[in-house]
């Protein structure tokens, strides 16, 4: 038996780990993290629950990696340190994978395969087809995993660039192969769905560079994602062309560049790059500096030159600064406001759409219906999307001929089960999502998020007295104090007025000795309804009671 | 000497309200309230700082509102209990204010004067002519304000649908004429300046009403902003002819109806409203259902219907959902997350940019041009736009020819003085934003929202001890009380450690008497430190000591 079980647990659905299960021996595709959902708060990252895995231990054969982006190889730490199995990847990929694990002391625990795309590797009982594919960053791999009951085509994250920066173009020769013996299931991304038509060549933002570079009579700053290496390599040839010479601000862009390099995925011109202070002692003409903070993310390199807080670059009139990416939906606030300070600062902002400084990595729809007629499979799961995405994506397979009853819309954790000829749901695993907070794997539960969203509105107040355990009798307090609540040095009346309902509550429970656990509430409460009366907010009330 | 004061302070500059100043006699334009910033948590929303109005009370001659959105007459509450001027505005924008002002007993309390667009109003020593124009909400107008020094032209929030649902056109020759009388400065709606062309006639957006309807077999539900009347209206007549009768959801859509209905903006077919619990006595394709939530706010119905948490509405497989709105930047994540659940319940969702559901109510580029070329102005104050657009504008004006030195890029609360010659910056005003909270108005301070911000993303612990005055023993506690932190049941034994540090501290604190505050601080530095080391988490601390 055949079995299929996307994960995920935020908004995209299967996009972060796949499992792929035949007669009980367990593949893994990718282990990528999630980012939080706006709810989620003082939460960093997302994971997979790993339990099914980890009690399957035996019986997993490895992991194999599509790309090297966080969103596919950003849990593995998470999951090899309870579950060490091997890692296949492709050069890149393998390569970025090595400096996450040494940042946990993990690098020489795993043992991991270079895989060149193109080449056919083994993994337990499967025989799986490499496919390059071309996406935002080098090295992308789709996967045709060769089972007893027929062939599993998994896109990775793909598009078809038709002329790559680094000439290497998506394997439609090694899909089609695929399709001619005959698809089982399609498992493929639908993020650009909603798209017609198709992605523009990666090669229409250096052409935007150029025209940038040619007009601009002091630095050039660009913005974009650490892991953009072709956006990266762009950058460096303009500006060789333009006799100017590239800083690199932010860890992550240098430390991704200096692997690139390494490894032969980036062509560093001879003498180009420059140290950070170096800019200094440069003309504005011969300086590019290459950034990270393109989603406005507040502590980047370019947000903090946005409002003037970077210790080491400041914006000066004249600089023309290119936002080399679009926002992520729910950072436009972000962006905006970036790009508004840098306004203020007198640079001059090239961003989305008002030039093409961006293509996306994903297929739009048009390379979505190549993909699907290169492969023609007989199952697909729409995947790597939304159920907006998922939905839309049906619709237009549909329109292709596909039978809609063969087009499996999975929810993260499903159990889908195939042989040859059916398919059908087979119940469900765990395979929610786990908050990691700080070192804290787990531990916010939603009680922990539902306080943090009271307190992140109206704040707290903590009301503590101390009681005579015999006599019932107040001897110290009440004091309060708060946080977030109000202006304390300016509320002085409202707290003093707040301790006398707690002292009138107190002196209505006459009882010996006092019920304290109804005390409390009863204080609570009017203490609730009178805050609110005066200032029509509603802080968590905390009273606390020591006896003596 | 003429003096113009934009006053604002979020992301929009001179959006909310306007000054005009001719030898001291004030013209109030707008009185809007904004909307927080995302890192203003828990406030509701943000209004301008009136001192300066307040203090020149018997000065300022009147207020005159452009149009009825809630960014344009949302603070006139706020303003008014302190400072009772007269107010001018078309039938449906004082329809709208005395619907605002009836809620804080203020209906009755000042005095205003209904004007029709066209029409020539003398406030002060202003004569004003009114200029009907084209928006999303009915009866907006633009101003030719007549000063000793010249005519200011004031656009309002406008465009040019060359096809209005209402077939009342933007008043093209009423700005012309002004421009042909020779205009000393023009304040223009910036918004859309990055958008190419002009923005498509609201009509279009019915024709897609109509093809939805012509396929939709069951409900359809329409989610739109409740101040788009014209909207509104294109729902009802496709509802009439389709033979859907038409229920209402959401207090606020249900009240501007009322109201535009009641002044004759809205014509609703006889019999075709019916109440919400009517929906379930018919068949689905006999039903539309109107809604607010076209932004996923997460309390109003539509959302509500999306969670499956609305007491009256549940969607059914096959309800198509029209989302007739795009996303204000910022809430695009809400909104595509209704999205994902409308879909998972079985509805067919039509949204943007998929179908043509909504159109701007601001002007695009070109229709910027034309505004330009019809009034012809002397200076420019580009307005209603973030600096991007702002920068922008300035581009694109110039490049018609408009010199560069004579568009003035004035911050909120900057004082421009003109004579009829020459401009120039005279200072600031203190025109910024303060923060309404509930019933408070300017009391969260920057203190309030970094501790908000604080426990949003750790929450907050407190220890408390009760220690006897004379001998500096502790006599109660340590007791731990914390919220927002970990899970407390949980983490038994990281608050049985905390309190460990606790005592640790305070026998290393031998001194008599004890030094309470020095304590407190290491108490509180122990602890961080402990707490950082163990969850990774950096909780707000609190030690608070009882004496008694």
């Amino acid at each position: 038996m055949l079995r299929v079980i996307p994960m995920g647990g935020v908004a995209e659905i299967g996009k972060n780990m796949t499992l792929i299960e035949q007669d009980g021996e367990i593949l893994i595709i990718d282990c990528g993290l999630m980012f939080p959902e706006e709810e989620m708060l003082g939460v960093d990252i997302v994971i997979n629950d790993f339990r099914y895995l980890i009690e399957r231990a035996d019986r997993v054969r490895g992991i194999i990696l599509t790309h090297g982006h966080e969103d596919h190889i950003g849990a593995l730490p998470y999951l090899l340190r309870d579950l060490n199995v091997p890692i296949w990847g492709t050069r890149l990929t393998i390569g970025l994978v090595d400096a996450k694990l040494a940042e946990w002391g993990l690098v020489d625990y795993t043992t991991k395969h270079v895989i060149e795309a193109g080449e056919r590797v083994e993994i337990g009982p499967f025989a799986i087809d490499t496919m390059h594919v071309s996406h935002s960053i080098p090295d992308g791999i789709g996967l045709g995993i060769h089972t007893k009951y027929g062939i599993i085509v998994h896109t990775g994250d793909y598009k078809l660039d038709p002329t790559p920066v680094d000439g290497r173009m998506t394997d439609f020769a090694g899909f089609e192969r695929l399709g001619d013996q005959g698809v089982l299931l399609l498992i493929t991304d639908t993020t650009n769905v909603e798209r017609p038509g198709h992605v523009p060549s990666e090669r229409i933002v250096g052409q935007t560079f150029h025209d940038v570079f040619a007009r601009a009579e002091r630095r050039v700053i660009i913005a974009t994602f650490a892991s953009n290496i072709h956006r990266i390599q762009q950058a460096l040839d303009v500006s060789a062309h333009f006799g100017r010479r590239v800083a690199i601000l932010g860890r992550s862009m240098a430390a991704n560049t200096d692997i690139a390099a390494e490894l032969g995925y980036l062509n560093v011109p001879e003498g180009i790059r420059i140290a950070v202070p170096e800019i200094d002692f440069l003309a504005g003409h011969q300086v590019t500096i290459l950034t990270t903070g393109s989603q406005g993310e507040p502590m980047s390199a370019l947000s903090l030159m946005a409002t003037e807080e970077h210790k080491k670059v400041q914006i000066q009139p004249g600089d023309t600064v290119i936002i080399s990416a679009t926002p992520i939906p729910g950072n436009e606030d972000l962006v905006h406001r970036t790009i508004n300070h840098l306004f203020r600062l007198g640079a001059d902002v090239v961003y989305h759409p008002l030039a093409p400084v961006h293509v996306s990595g994903h297929a739009y729809q048009d390379e979505q219906k190549l993909m699907y007629s290169l492969v023609r499979p007989r199952y697909v799961i729409p995947f790597h999307g939304e159920r907006r995405h998922i939905a839309h994506y049906a619709k237009v397979i549909q329109a292709l001929g596909h039978p809609a009853e063969r087009i499996l819309r999975l929810e993260p954790g499903d159990i889908l089960e195939l042989d040859g000829d059916d398919a059908r749901l087979a119940g469900r695993i765990d395979g929610g999502a786990i908050m990691v907070d700080g070192l804290g794997v787990g531990d916010v539960s939603h009680v922990v998020l539902r306080d943090r969203q009271h307190l992140s509105q109206d704040g707290i107040l903590v009301a503590v007295i101390t009681v005579d355990r015999a006599t019932g009798k107040v001897v110290a307090g009440p004091e309060i104090v708060s946080r977030g609540f109000v202006y304390m040095q300016e509320a002085e009346s409202l707290i003093e007025e707040a301790k006398q309902r707690i002292q009138a509550e107190l002196a209505q429970a006459g009882e010996t000795p006092p019920d304290w656990a109804t005390i409390k509430m009863d204080v609570r409460a009017s203490l609730s309804k009178f805050l609110f009366a005066i200032t029509g907010r509603q802080p968590m009330i905390i009273p606390i009671i020591m006896e003596v």
